[in-house]
């Protein structure tokens, strides 16, 4: 479970260039309205997928320029942008996704294409041509490119195949890696849901090409120990029962289908996870497998795996169940030793100890790792034998790897994401932000960071870069950027900082600058704390009158939702919306989030709800005290954990806030998963007074607010169990409440069905937040 | 799908007869709250399960008269009552259902009683012995005593079984009759879903002992055929997961479970059914089993089973699929022609053909039929051959059999059910009621029907009778009635209509007197027709101002909502407390009620919807012309099929209605069940046009006027299916609505359920309805 990613679908925010640059067009004076905010496509659109050649020469990207959806490169080189490929060419039809094929150069490039299930070999100069290289009603899944460009290997239905990819005159050959793989009982080469989503943040692999090819590490997950969760689908697309029987027009299923997912709910057991080594040339690979000798299976996650130059050893990142003891292993996978593992480092805490994706095993066998230990991620180098070599970024703010750099003289240098040292004065508030830096690994003690760029905007908002990974630090690199007021930008830099291009985007219809400016602030929190704050100021208030407010939070650990980001679709708007119609908007974090480090979220740590219930309590407080705002129309909303929070602070704190909206909440936490809910709370048998008091439902029957509990029936993440059992709960106790159930959404809805829930949100908080409201 | 009993799962209504009898008590002024007309125990208990003995002598009844559940009989030759058995006796637990053994007399009886699953023998005179007779996991179900009154057969996972009831120093010994019955595969003396809701009206069984206890008759189901609806129960009662790990008091599944109803959706495979006679006291009965030849069993519905007297025959009644032709058919069961069938009677319609429960065999092979070839349910003698003899009832009004009753010459009269004459001195009003009539067998054709009971009661309300078969006219019976405004009574009395004794009952804690009452009237409907009303004036509107309405309907065929009956918990009470609150209540029939007879129901054949809305609109005219009601503040609600007429008259007439609820709708016909949907619409294949304009779903995007749907998520009758469809329709459409799902509920909600659906659709129709409704 994650924030505020989860909260919706749709991968990345669109851009506004195109008015933006414009400046004050005709629309510049009047905000859009509701359906201009939320209807698909007035949104806008921005180039995605974008990703650097291995060579670091050209940079990919899709985007559809009105003549349909196509691949791109632009080279920095000439600062010319060239399509590719489109949709309609050979048998695509589409482009899911696209991976470029080592040895690709402006002249002579290859991909591997993603389309439909299937995958196929575009490959070109000046025209395209495309190669069929499989033909399957199975997906395949997650293909790499072997390191030498000659094959690619992917998952189908839970085992590894290979395909040597077509040369002059040899054709497309495919053969299985490995063999047994049924979903829902053995995986080969791939994840199952609760690694994905929980170990992997949803970009979850199961296999790793060895740097010289000759091998492949995978996964062998058995899912038989895991419990199934059954998931209804009212409407299936399906041709098995008699859907079509009033001819054209009128389809439907005449039964539902149910989907059996397996999903280990906390305190239950987990998949049993094994990694293995084979040999891609082998005879029959599968048998040729050496298994890692990483301990007993069934307790621990195995989290991370890193090849090391050479290939003849990788290295193994493994987590207990109690996850407070993160140990990194070297493990050989050929010759004597192979399989034999031991102990590099070993990471522990009192309470939890993260994965990050942060490690990374230089050519040198030193290694980046990232670690909380001071109560901040920091990252350190490490000799190759796990010996603490030099702490590489320091002070009270958190830092995360984005990648390694080598000179021509073979040095190297890291390039870090971090927080801006201060956001509107305020050093606490600079962790609204990020910035990227610069650090020279063999520098010394001393040596301060960099910073990658030092622009008219690096002062605030929300920088990222794509830099292809050990490329010279002069190598041309893709910078985005936004603020939590400006959709931003995608522009391909030299090393310099100079800029090289743009890639496209589109829209929206209207112009962002005509709505409310987000203002950045904090305010006085428990036990004389000070908390991170964002609001934006009502609009049309009567001079003498108050205004009503939302407040939006999540309340996680480890999260913020005070960030000076341009927001996921729908939400943020909304919010920006809401305020040009009389409503104040507030958010706070609390002591548990990001602003504060490790040792602050150790602060939930077996207790969920009352860290962040005292911060929105502040909240309340603040916006009480400074007098714009009525203190009895005062609504609260969150999704997912925020969903949780919100029935956690109505529940235990009546009457402070009039309404509350709770979005896809987990209500008891033993309905949630093993690897999120026991990273925080450990298993419900060893601390059940913990479980008890942080869930929501065991609240229940202490509801006074107005409440709408928002879900939808195929959320395989929060299950739809959640609102079920506390709507239950609340029915059991002769209490009022409103649900909107939404047929087929998952944990983030789909964007249609994201606006017809915040229509119905705003009719629900217009009714019991306006003036006598009902 | 039957109303107005599917809508409340509660069998009968309470009665009142305590504050009645005590007239104007301390209550008598002040109208009851919300509360007091909902709450559990609120609406007084009554007496149930009245039953008389084999000879007519004794009436059983359950009743708990403070000290606990418990049978009692009523005797009326000394008007005494007198407590058999409780619960708490032997190792009873619950008196779930009860059956007296034949051979039963006051001074010594014996019952069979259904306890927790279990059958339990208990028989005395003075006091009463408890004999368990069954001790298993798995239910009993329907357990019937041989006509001498030694042995009981019942079904226990899909099998029959007979037990030797235990006498003297015999025990009760177990045997199987048939073997191989598996649930959702083959079930063995008993029914399947559709059959036992569609085919028999939820009082289905499936097997019937022959006169002379020597053999049974019995079902055969083959479920194979049949399609599955996955039901989602997402809080189940099991230990299969880790429910209790928190402890005592906080239990909870953490996984949901599925369960997979065998349901045929209109157009699909039926089950294929067959009857067969077996052998009781066969060394293996099932193999001794002589199956009847009726015709392919997969086109045709075998819907009544009669034993003819001496047991060598049985009369069968088979309705095609189409369901325009029943067939009575008379089948040898033993020697030469065991197994042939021959016509006695065919019945067809060019729309559909009933099913009824009026058809029975006398002693001389002749026999009583039902049917509406008149366009009227008329009762007529038939000779043992299937000559028709002679109507026995007339008229423009529907008569059932209630019972056969013999003198002590043989010469046997029937009583029967019928409409009254007139009610408020409109004939067409005289369908609310029903009164009970007995017509003389022999009496030559102008015989006119005398009524059976003539006290102040006689000229309203709904008038019931519970009679032993066959016993004499000048037997007691039990004379049940009520009226719309008055919950009645159930009295015994002698065959000259003398009270003997009555039921007891108590409460409720308020005096219904306090609240309006219905007024009976007709209002002008379509083409120049008069249709039947009921309604209830708003209470407290100023002088001047207009009342808000609220319009209740079913409007399926061959059903009525204005009825003078007291009406299913809930339901009634609440629309008189919304006239007590200030809103105009209204129901009206439509031309294809019952009001009308069969020719009147056959307006709807092939396509629903028209008919009912034009009378409702009528209705909405009636109140607009009328004056007293603001038609811009007209509710309209219904459930079951008055939930999908409610949503089809919105659909297709926005603007008529401010608001609507619709409870429990079917949405599409497509997502019904075969026999219900296929009598009135045939089959989808054979009638897409129909299926098309009749299914609300169709017309989802014509929505304008403020919706509710509600529904369960465990109905298994109309299944929640319904429901989400709709609402992905109406969100697609971009439109509003709202929506309260039911977790756990099936197709009538239980009482705690109702009422905060009750609460909730109060807040709903205030809320629109209301001044400047929103």
């Amino acid at each position: 479970m994650r924030l505020p990613s989860p909260v919706l679908s749709a991968p990345l925010v669109p851009t506004v260039l195109v008015l933006l640059v414009l400046g004050a067009g005709p629309l510049a004076a009047e905000p859009p309205d509701f359906d201009e905010i939320l209807s698909p496509g007035a949104s806008g659109d921005r180039a995605d997928q974008a990703a650097w050649s291995p060579d670091g020469a050209l940079l990919g990207y899709r985007w559809d320029d009105g003549s349909g959806q196509a691949l791109w490169v632009f080279d920095p080189a000439s600062a010319e942008h060239r399509r590719l490929v489109t949709a309609r060419e050979g048998d695509l039809g589409a482009l899911d996704a696209y991976h470029w094929v080592p040895g690709s150069s402006a002249r002579r490039w290859r991909l591997v294409v993603e389309s439909g299930g299937d995958l196929f070999l575009v490959s070109g100069g000046d025209g395209a041509t495309v190669t069929r290289l499989t033909d399957t009603a199975a997906e395949e899944l997650d293909p790499k490119l072997s390191p030498d460009g000659s094959r690619v290997a992917f998952v189908r239905e839970a085992d590894l195949y290979l395909i040597e990819l077509p040369a002059g005159e040899r054709r497309a050959r495919e053969r299985a890696l490995t063999t047994g793989g049924t979903p829902g009982e053995i995986l080969h080469g791939t994840t199952d849901w609760v690694y994905w989503e929980e170990i992997w943040g949803r970009a979850g692999t199961g296999f790793w090409w060895s740097p010289d090819g000759q091998r492949i590490a995978y996964y062998r997950f058995e899912e038989a120990p895991v419990a199934t969760y059954p998931l209804l689908d009212v409407a299936p697309d399906t041709g098995d029962t008699p859907a079509e029987i009033l001819g054209a027009g009128t389809e439907v299923a005449q039964y539902p289908q149910v989907t059996e997912q397996k999903y280990p709910k906390t305190g239950t057991d987990n998949p049993v996870v094994r990694l293995g080594v084979l040999e891609v040339d082998s005879e029959q690979p599968g048998e040729s497998t050496v298994w890692l000798e990483t301990g007993d299976p069934a307790d621990a996650y195995l989290a991370r795996l890193h090849w090391l130059s050479g290939g003849g050893a990788v290295a193994v990142e493994r987590l207990n169940r109690e996850q407070n003891r993160l140990d990194l292993l070297r493990c050989g996978v050929a010759g004597e030793g192979a399989g034999s593992c031991r102990e590099l480092l070993s990471e522990t805490a009192e309470t939890w100890v993260n994965v990050t994706d942060s490690t990374r095993f230089l050519e040198d066998g030193r290694f980046l790792w990232l670690s909380e230990r001071t109560g901040w991620a920091q990252l350190y180098l490490y000799s190759a034998e796990g010996r603490l070599v030099r702490p590489l970024t320091r002070g009270e703010r958190n830092a995360s790897l984005v990648a390694v750099q080598a000179d021509t003289e073979g040095i190297a240098s890291v390039v870090i994401s971090t927080s801006l040292p201060a956001l509107q004065g305020t050093v606490l508030l600079g962790n609204a932000g990020r910035r990227l830096e610069r650090v020279a690994l063999d520098g010394g003690d001393d040596t301060e960071p960099a910073l990658l760029f030092s622009g008219d905007t690096a002062g605030r908002g929300w920088h990222r870069g794509s830099l292809a990974d050990g490329a010279a630090p002069d190598s041309p690199w893709l910078h985005t950027w936004s603020s939590a007021d400006d959709p931003g930008w995608q522009v391909v830099r030299g090393g310099d900082g100079r800029e090289l291009g743009r890639l496209p985007s589109q829209g929206p219809d209207f112009d962002p600058a005509t709505l409310p400016a987000w203002e950045f602030l904090t305010v006085p929190g428990p036990e004389g704390s000070t908390l991170p704050a964002r609001r934006l100021r009502a609009l049309g208030v009567v001079e003498g009158e108050k205004a009503p407010a939302v407040i939006y939070h999540y309340g996680g650990p480890e999260s913020q939702v005070v960030v000076d980001r341009w927001g996921s679709r729908g939400r943020d708007l909304w919010h920006k919306w809401m305020a040009v119609r009389g409503y104040e908007v507030l958010m706070v974090d609390n002591l548990a989030s990001s602003y504060f480090g490790k040792h602050g979220a150790d602060r939930i740590h077996r207790r969920f709800g009352e860290v962040n219930l005292a911060a929105q309590k502040a909240a309340v407080a603040f916006l009480t005290e400074e007098g714009a705002v009525d203190p009895k129309r005062i609504g609260l909303w969150g999704w997912s954990g925020g969903g949780s929070n919100t029935l956690y602070c109505l529940l235990r704190s009546p009457g402070t806030w009039k309404a509350g909206v709770s979005g896809a909440p987990v209500t008891d936490w033993r309905f949630y998963d093993t690897i999120w809910t026991e990273r925080y709370l450990d298993r419900p048998q060893d601390n059940p007074q913990g479980y008890r008091d942080s869930s929501p439902l065991t609240h229940a029957a202490e509801l006074e607010d107005a409440l709408l509990i928002v879900h939808g029936t195929a959320d395989d993440n929060v299950h739809p169990q959640n609102a079920y059992v506390l709507m239950q709960a609340l029915i059991d106790a002769g209490l009022s409440f409103e649900d909107a159930i939404y047929p087929g959404q998952k944990h983030g809805f789909q964007a249609h069905e994201q606006a017809h829930f915040l229509r119905r949100m705003t009719e629900f908080f217009d009714r019991k937040l306006g003036e006598g409201g009902s």
